[in-house]
């Protein structure tokens, strides 16, 4: 159903705006928690300060979908490894407190997750620095949320969460290799800039490759000269950096068709959030419909940082990908999964297997020499006879036939022994096991894995 | 098994040309029949001349493979219908007295069949007349037999027979619309104007498109003019006809062929008579082993004139040829079969269905505006969503999904409705019942008729 884009937001907000009482249920943990650990920071005479950032702190997070980033920030006196130990050695206390369940985790560098009333905090070490002076990833971070709360009213804060829950139900969000999209950061800095969500969808829906977004006058060309990325957002609190820099030209490219879209049909079928159903039965419907062929990887792949795993998930598509368009097969569009070690690969193809022959095309009949230039070429190769049509040479020729999961099969094999192409990480998890499957047996292997139903949804479109 | 080109053409020889068995039992068999004909119509008081013509008369059947061409040449003052009842009377009246069974037939103009002891004679009328004054298409017959019996020596009739052995191993024999093949006098003279049956073949493998055979000097530009064939014989007998007219452009480029593999490799397998196996058995592992898709089209037609017949399917193959095409199946051959007006179209496909969705290339990611156009025109058609990588996007697209086999039924019912493309008689058998079937069924199909088995098996090259 078609809605005025007024009316589209409106109905937006009413679900990813938070209630006044999960506001103050959030406040009153986050309060208690800040608390117990700035007394315990205290406790050990450390020059270490506690404070709330991400998108709890500038108020941007999606009702009933939030993180709680506790940053402890260090004196650039400490020593790195001082910092880390505290940090761990006073969340973990705090934790215990708490009776929460935790688990160490790694983005640019270790932080500490854990679960307390049911809501996920992440105790992150940093250091406390001025602009220009980083000595981690993370020593920005307070510096966005200074610049967010001080540039973005509530109801952009509220805009925000508008692009950020679109871009999520069409599956743009999330800086990681994994997702390759538009971070929280970025979607602010987008609202900051253009003005709310419509300025930036409509704004989104006419981006150039190479689009520049900055806040103060630079020289585009120069910017493009510097960034390769097709979207080049100036961080604000560091103009050597582009907050977009994740953003692939895959994502690029359907940010403008899902802005393109949603401009000319406001709808929340178009916004997102009722396109896909990730059902086995639905996803199984989807792929009898387009009567393509699907190919799956299956293996359990060494325990390593979600972004290097996803690097070489990514990698391993590409290699495979063009080992099957180099035997002749059109591969459509690929898909991958990788959660709790457990990875998935999967190709949509034209077809899953080739014939052992193919047309080849040779010169018109009027064109002698080439006539007997291509009759000599193969002449012990037409399967079985050249063949003229439409004042044309045609030669049926036998081709080396392999199915694609033969093709990849091959190419696993050769891995696992040691002498393939496949990334490393990635062959330690194909010489545990692994599954090529083609078609249905593709969805039955993955009816309990949610997420790599949903790639597969995603993929085939199943609605 | 290699031979050399002597060897090869020697053993040929032993196989075609008739023992001195052969030639005295049908010389007196001939000799009874004209003696008999000669005596019936002395009685009815016409003037016309009993001969003998073709290939028996010329010397240059194969041995095992006669017809006896029995003309009945009227004078130019008698009228056709006259000449035709004269000649029906007394050769009817000749079979019976013979016991032979006998049947009309129809090529330019009607004649009788009728096989008698064994062999089968064919009783044509015609006129006896000076060149270029033709009453009828057989009127050049007794000069087509006078220049081969001045112009050939025994060795070279014989040469002859092994021209013809060859061709008609490789499928090239045969002037009918169902062949598009050399005839035996194209034979005869070709063995006369390049002296024997390597001659013959070296000079074909070096055959350019427009080669112009003739017996005087002629301007061979304007002839190119004059004839439009691949393959231009000016007759000696009559210079405004080209004897090689049937040879189509395919029977041209495949003798071309033909005729290089026999040079390169002379063998009794490159002659053509170990190549191809008729077992339904061989048909059937040729194309498990090519795996490509067949799909026949099986169907009773009115009993015409078998080349009326096989240009009307000639023209069926050609129109839903056009049809799959259309539809992005790739056709790779085609076959046909009407015996007795028991009819098979196949056409050998690269698969039997397609996908629901196609790959569609779209501009380079780095051209902006194009890729605002490619998403602007496929807005709501991606399934599901653009694609992009290695610098470009593509978008999945929805395709219009049907099996070849549904494709070509849809056109069958529409000619059948009388709101067709097919062509009458074909129309006509289809109308009284047909069948469309695919890969192996058609195989299954054709297990028992012999003349359909071999046309698939010439077309998968079934060895």
């Amino acid at each position: 159903m078609a809605l005025t884009p007024e009316e589209l937001v409106k109905r937006v907000k009413q679900k990813v705006v938070p209630s006044g009482e999960e506001r103050s249920r959030l406040a009153a943990l986050v309060g208690k928690v800040v608390h117990s650990l700035q007394e315990a920071v205290a406790q050990r005479k450390v020059p270490l300060e506690v404070s709330v950032q991400g998108s709890y702190a500038k108020d941007t997070w999606l009702a009933g979908d939030v993180d709680i980033d506790v940053f402890l920030l260090a004196d650039p006196s400490l020593n790195w490894d001082t910092v880390q130990t505290v940090v761990f050695e006073v969340s973990y206390a705090l934790c215990k407190k708490f009776t929460a369940r935790t688990r160490e985790r790694y983005a640019e560098h270790p932080y500490l997750e854990a679960w307390i009333e049911g809501v996920r905090f992440n105790f992150v070490p940093g250091y406390l620095t001025k602009p220009g002076e980083w000595r981690t990833a993370v020593d920005r971070t307070p510096y966005h949320t200074e610049f967010v709360l001080r540039n973005l009213t509530e109801e952009q804060r509220d805009e925000v969460r508008v692009l950020k829950a679109f871009l999520k139900a069409r599956r743009l969000y999330g800086a990681e290799i994994r997702f390759q999209g538009f971070s929280g950061y970025l979607c602010e800095l987008l609202v900051a800039h253009y003005g709310g969500f419509w300025d930036v969808v409509r704004a989104m829906a006419s981006w150039r490759y190479g689009e520049v977004v900055a806040f103060t006058p630079v020289d585009e060309d120069r910017i493009r000269r510097v960034f390769p990325e097709p979207l080049i957002v100036i961080d604000p609190v560091d103009p050597r950096r582009n907050v977009a820099a994740a953003v692939s030209d895959e994502t690029f490219v359907r940010a403008i068709h899902a802005a393109m879209q949603l401009v000319e049909k406001p709808s929340l079928e178009t916004f997102g959030w009722t396109a896909v159903r990730v059902a086995p039965v639905a996803v199984l419907d989807a792929l009898r419909r387009r009567r393509t062929g699907i190919v799956g990887i299956f293996f359990d792949c060494a325990n390593v940082v979600p972004d290097v795993l996803y690097g070489q998930l990514r990698r391993t598509l590409r290699i495979l990908r063009a080992a099957l368009e180099e035997r002749g097969y059109t591969v459509l569009q690929t898909a991958m999964c990788g959660e709790e070690g457990r990875c998935m690969l999967v190709f949509e193809l034209e077809a899953l297997s080739k014939p052992a022959v193919r047309l080849l095309t040779g010169p018109p009949v009027s064109k002698p020499e080439a006539v007997h230039r291509f009759l000599e070429r193969h002449l012990w190769e037409f399967a079985p006879q050249p063949v003229a049509r439409g004042g044309r040479v045609f030669g049926v020729l036998p081709q080396p036939w392999r199915r694609a999961s033969t093709i990849i099969e091959a190419i696993i094999r050769k891995s696992i022994e040691g002498r393939g192409p496949l990334p490393r990480y990635v062959t330690q998890g194909l010489r545990g096991g692994y599954k090529v499957l083609e078609g249905e047996d593709v969805i039955k292997e993955v009816r309990q894995r949610r997420c790599c139903l949903a790639e597969l949804a995603r993929l085939l479109g199943s609605a």
